[in-house]
C-alpha cells in the first residue's frame, strides 16, 4: 500500500516541513525526528551475525558465563515465589522499584561503601535504561558530555540518541586521567561551554580493561565539583576484582555529587534485565518520573526473582566464584596474548570482562574484521568506542564467555590474521616494542573535535 | 555536599549556559534538559497512594485481576523453563525479541486479522516501551500527533516527553469521528503543519470506553493515508470484547501505513512488562535500534516465561474467562451508576477496562477528588486525558480490579459525594436528562489550543 502513500518519492527528502516525503523502501522516511536520522546500524552488525555461529571464536561480546549458576534449586525458588506471591509477581508494580528489592540493592552497594537508603534506588531495565533515563532528564541536543577515551560502545550510542556531543578526555593505566579531566573541562569553559556530565566507568573499564586507583578518586570528584559537573558513574563490574576488597565507589565520597549506576548482569545474570540508579534525591525524583514514561514500572516478576535468588542463595560465594573463574579466563587470555602476539600491546585487566589491544603501526582493527572473521575469530574495533571515529589502532578482546581453550584458539587465530596483514603491509618487524605495556588509547596529543 | 557547589543558590536559573545554578534542594536544578524542566509529578499522585489504602475502593487504577491464573501449574511450568533452558532465559537475549515469542505473538495478532511476519514484530518492555520508542524515532519538539479527545493518560506523558504538541479530535459513541479527523487534518495543512502520526486506541477505549466501528476503519486509514500520517493503533484490549468476535485490526486493513502495539498485560498478566510494535519494515528496523539503545535488549526470561505459558496453557480459554469476570464487572458498574447517579452520563462499554463519566453541569472532577477520597473511593479525573487540562466534567472509573460488590460500593460512595457537591454548588435537579447516552467529551465545538 506505500505505492499509494501521498507524496511517493525515490528520492531522500530533507524531512522538514509538511511536505515531508516518503521513499518506495521507507514510505515514512520523512516522518522521522532529527535523532533518528543520526541513528543507524552498525557496519560490523552483519559481521557479528556471522560470529554467532559456533565455529566462530568470539571475542566480542560481553555475555557473562552463567553455565555454573544453581539453575536447578534457582528453579524450585521461583516455583515457590510464584505459587507464594504469584499474584504479586505478575501484576504491575511501582515506577521506581519493589522496596524489597530497593533494600537489597542497599546491601549490595555496601560492599563498596556506600550508605544509600532504598528510597534513593530507581529500580530500570538493566543499567541500560538508567544511561537512557539520565541522559534524557540531563541532555539537550548539543549538550556536552565528557567520557574517557575509550568508551563503553552502548553509553555513546545513547549520547548519540539524545544529540549530545561527546568529549573524551584520555585513561592512563591508572584510569581517568584527573589533570586531563581538568584541562578538558576548563578548555570548555573557556569557549564558554560547560558539560552536563562525566560519563565513567571506575572499575574494569569496558573496553580499556584498567581501574581508577583509589588516590584518584576524590582528585576527579574534586575537578568535577569544581566545574559544576555531575559524576555518572557505571559500575556494573566493580564486584568482579580478581585480587583484594572492592575500591570504594565515588558515589560513597561525594552522594550529591555522582548518579551510580549498578547491574545485576554480571554479578547474577543478564537475563532479568534487572539494574538500578542510586541519584542525589531530586535527580531521583526525575528519573523516576522519566522512568515511568518509558515504561511505567519495571518487571515485578523480574525484580521479585532477583530478590529471591539474594535473599535465598549465597550470591557472594557465587561472585567469589564468577572471580576465580574469570580470573583463568584472563590469564588464558593475557598467556595466549604474549605467546602469539608480540607485535601488539595490550592492558593487563584486575577484573572485569576486557582486554584492550593496541595493533601494530598501520593496521586498521576495522578493516581487518572481515578477514578474522573469514579466520573464524571475532573481536569489536576500537572504533566503536570513540565517538569520533577515531581509534582504528586498537581492538577490544573479551575473556568472559568462551572457556579458556577456546580463548587461546581464538587468539592463535587472531594472531595468524594480525601477522598477515602486518606482513600485507610490510610493517613487520618495524612496529612498536613488544609487551604488556598498558596503552589505552590516550591520545592525549590526538587533535579532532572529540579531545578538545 | 551540595552545600559546596559552585554555585548554590535557592533561586531558580533558566538553566541555560554555563553557568546554570543549582539549588540548596537540588544542586543539578540548572543542569536538566529542556523536556525535563516540562517533567512534573501529577498533582493527584499523592491522593493516590491514599487511595491505595485497603479501605479505599479505588475506581482508578488499570490492574488486571489476575488471581484466577492457573498459577500452581504455571509455578511447575516456569521451574522447567529454568531447568531446562535457564542459561539462555538468564542471558541477553536479541534487541528485537526472541524468535519464538515473536512467532507466536503473530498466532495472536491472526486473531484480529493481521497477517504479519515475526521479523516485522519488535519485543518491548511493556507496549508502554513501544509508545516511547514510536515517539522517539518520530517526534522533534514542536511536532504534531493528533489523538482521540480523551486520549491514554500514558500516552500523552510519552508526547509531552518529546516535547510535542497534542492535537485532540472528537470521538462519538463510534469511535473516532473520520469528518473530524479530517477536518483537523487539513485545518493543520492549511497552517502549514503536519501531524506525524495518529495515536488511536480503537478498541474499548482507554479512558472513553467506545469502540471504532468496522465501517469507520478504513476511512480512518483512507484519511490519514491521504494527509500522509502514520496511524499508531494501541490495542491492549481488542481480545477483551464482551460479546462477539473481535474486530479486525487496522493494521490488517493497511500494514504499511499502522504501527500496532499489543500487549500481554491484559491477555495474561502485566508483571513480566511483555508488549510490542508490528511496524513496517523500515520503521520497524529504527524501533530496535532504538530499543537497543533504550535497554539492549527486552528480558528473555520474561519473554520465555510468557512462550512457556501461552504454548502449554489453554491461553485462549483464559481470556474467555477474562471476558466473562469482566463483564460481569461492568454489569455491576453500568447497574450502579444507573442506580445511584442518575445526575450523570456515561459510556457503555462493550469490553475492556473503563466507564467515561460526565458529571453534572458545574461539577469540576479534580477538584471533587479529595473530597471522594475522604469519602474512601477514588477515580481519575477527566483533566488527566486531555493535552490541554480540559475534561474537568469528566471522569473515568475502571472495574478492572474490585469484585462486583466493591464496585456497587464504591459508586454508591461517588454518588454521595457527586450528590452533595450538587447540593453544595445549588445545581441539583437542574443537570442535563440523566441516562446512559454516550458522551465521549468530543467537544467538537470546544476552543481552545488542542481542538485546533
Amino acid at each position: 500500500m506505500s505505492t499509494e502513500h501521498p507524496t511517493p518519492t525515490e528520492t531522500e527528502s530533507t524531512g522538514t516541513g509538511a511536505a515531508a516525503a516518503g521513499t518506495r523502501l521507507d514510505p515514512w522516511f520523512g516522518s522521522y525526528s532529527a535523532r533518528t536520522r543520526g541513528m543507524k546500524a552498525s557496519e560490523i552488525r552483519a559481521l557479528f551475525a556471522v560470529a554467532n555461529r559456533p565455529e566462530v571464536v568470539s571475542l566480542a561480546g560481553g555475555m557473562p558465563n552463567i553455565a555454573d549458576l544453581p539453575m536447578a534449586d534457582y528453579a524450585d525458588a521461583v516455583a515457590d515465589l510464584l505459587r507464594e506471591r504469584g499474584t504479586r509477581a505478575l501484576q504491575y508494580g511501582s515506577g521506581q522499584g519493589e522496596p524489597e528489592l530497593r533494600d537489597q540493592i542497599t546491601q549490595v552497594m555496601a560492599m563498596e561503601g556506600i550508605n544509600a537508603h532504598p528510597d534513593d534506588v530507581v529500580v530500570t531495565t538493566g543499567s541500560q535504561q538508567a544511561l537512557d533515563l539520565v541522559s534524557r532528564i540531563f541532555l539537550d541536543p548539543g549538550d556536552i558530555v565528557v567520557a574517557e577515551a575509550p568508551s563503553y560502545v552502548g553509553a555513546l550510542g545513547v549520547f548519540r540518541a539524545y544529540e549530545a556531543e561527546v568529549v573524551h578526555v584520555a585513561m592512563d593505566e591508572h584510569g581517568l586521567v584527573p589533570e586531563e579531566l581538568d584541562r578538558v573541562l576548563t578548555s570548555l569553559a573557556e569557549q564558554g561551554r560547560r558539560a552536563k556530565f562525566l560519563y565513567t566507568v571506575p572499575n574494569f573499564h569496558n573496553p580499556g580493561g584498567v581501574t581508577l586507583t583509589l588516590e584518584r578518586r576524590p582528585r576527579i570528584i574534586e575537578i568535577a565539583r569544581r566545574h559544576g559537573v555531575l559524576i555518572l558513574e557505571d559500575n556494573p563490574y566493580g564486584l568482579l576484582g580478581f585480587d583484594g576488597e572492592p575500591l570504594p565507589a565515588m558515589a560513597s565520597m561525594a552522594p550529591d555529587d555522582v548518579v551510580y549506576l549498578g547491574s545485576f548482569s554480571k554479578t547474577f545474570a543478564p537475563g532479568y534485565r534487572i539494574g538500578w540508579a542510586l541519584a542525589p534525591h531530586a535527580v531521583r525524583e526525575k528519573l523516576v518520573l522519566a522512568s515511568e514514561s518509558a515504561i511505567l514500572c519495571p518487571s515485578n516478576a523480574a525484580q521479585l526473582a532477583i530478590s529471591t535468588y539474594l535473599s535465598q542463595f549465597d550470591w557472594q560465594a557465587q561472585v567469589k566464584e564468577y572471580r576465580r573463574m574469570y580470573a583463568e579466563r584472563r590469564d588464558a587470555m593475557i598467556g595466549a596474548l604474549t605467546e602469539y602476539l608480540p607485535s601488539c600491546t595490550w592492558t593487563v585487566p584486575d577484573g572485569g570482562f576486557y582486554v584492550w589491544v593496541r595493533l601494530p603501526e598501520g593496521l586498521d582493527a576495522r578493516e581487518m574484521l572481515p578477514r578474522a572473521v573469514t579466520a573464524l575469530v571475532a573481536y569489536v574495533p576500537g572504533t566503536a568506542f570513540y565517538a569520533d571515529g577515531s581509534g582504528s589502532e586498537y581492538l577490544r578482546l573479551s575473556y568472559c564467555y568462551p572457556t579458556p581453550s577456546r580463548i587461546v584458539e581464538g587468539v592463535r587465530r587472531l594472531a595468524g590474521v594480525v601477522n598477515a596483514e602486518a606482513e600485507l603491509v610490510g610493517l613487520f618487524g618495524t612496529g612498536r616494542p613488544s609487551g604488556g605495556s598498558a596503552d589505552v588509547g590516550a591520545r592525549a596529543e590526538g587533535p579532532g573535535p572529540a579531545t578538545v
